[in-house]
């Protein structure tokens, strides 16, 4: 059976992916906006990861529909909430097994219990979420395990998470001043940098 | 690292345990009631298995408070819950890790996210849930792929779980009627029979 992780570069993206590994065909998924490239982080991180990678770039509407979004509410839940659902609705037109790396305690992006019912019974997917019950620090503990990783500023090394194309998106359009209203000051992510075999 | 995992014998604890085999060494535990010997089906399913396993007796005073509960509500969920918490607790004592088979759709038994945080943090542990964030239908396939269970009812072959005691405990004191007042008519279960290694 093969399973497609939604990939960040991150360590959870990447623990997810690595706790599926013994019983799926792992392959990564990131999402990207047309035009920006936002992949770097992930293509590296998935070849350390040594698990086959691909990018997929939302349709442009996809982007418009989640700035008007930040921009009417003011703060990025509903815009990333969207994204994240956008994403894995396209990944359920030719999947069976989906995944993301969101785990106990996140709160965004977060699927409601309805959402993920209704994602899995109109597309016939299974959604699997291989950290939902597993807490910060186990995950830490277990992904200090398996990988070294590490933690960075986006504004100096971007991830590849749909945060970084929004604020590139807003900078862009409409200047520094419209992320700073939307977005906290500090966005921090995770890199993988190796995977240890144990 | 060692992790031990609550096991009833039943589909959902054996997958729980399967889960998580290739990054911890698995122990099985069933807990009972001193007067009743429960742990029958877990025994003979931990050996299908091939994972180690012991079974846990509850102090007297724990059956008794659950107990009742269970009459005072008119319902079981309150006293499920907490012989579920008090077993976790025990096992808080010697372990680092714990899991349990509870997956996405389950009600009960179910700590609050305040009560697993208040768990992990006073006893500085890491409780694992692996099938949190699976639906019925992903773990069903996975169940399918990995052993053959069965479906009994547990008046004919009683499970290891904690109904099973709740219900001899109240048919021997108080009589059918008092756990037909409580408990759902059919107590249905399923039980590992064999493992298959894919």
């Amino acid at each position: 059976m093969k399973v497609v992780v939604l990939f960040s570069g991150g360590k959870d993206s990447a623990l997810a992916s690595i706790l599926l590994e013994p019983f799926f065909d792992v392959e990564l998924a990131t999402f990207a906006f047309g035009p920006y490239d936002t992949d770097g982080a992930a293509v590296e991180a998935a070849k350390v990861l040594n698990l086959p990678h691909r990018t997929i770039v939302f349709d442009d509407e996809v982007l418009e529909e989640a700035l008007r979004m930040l921009q009417a509410a003011g703060y990025p839940r509903d815009g990333l909430n969207l994204l994240h659902r956008r994403a894995l609705e396209i990944l359920s037109r030719d999947e069976e097994f989906l995944a993301d790396g969101t785990k106990r305690e996140d709160r965004v992006p977060m699927m409601t219990p309805d959402g993920v019912r209704s994602l899995e019974d109109r597309n016939n997917v299974h959604y699997i979420r291989p950290l939902a019950g597993y807490g910060s620090k186990t995950i830490n503990a277990l992904a200090s395990s398996y990988m070294d990783f590490e933690t960075l500023n986006s504004e100096l090394r971007p991830a590849s998470d749909f945060e970084v194309g929004l604020r590139m998106a807003l900078v862009e359009r409409f200047g520094q001043d419209e992320v700073t209203r939307i977005f906290p000051a500090l966005h921090m992510h995770t890199r993988v940098i190796r995977r240890k075999r144990i």
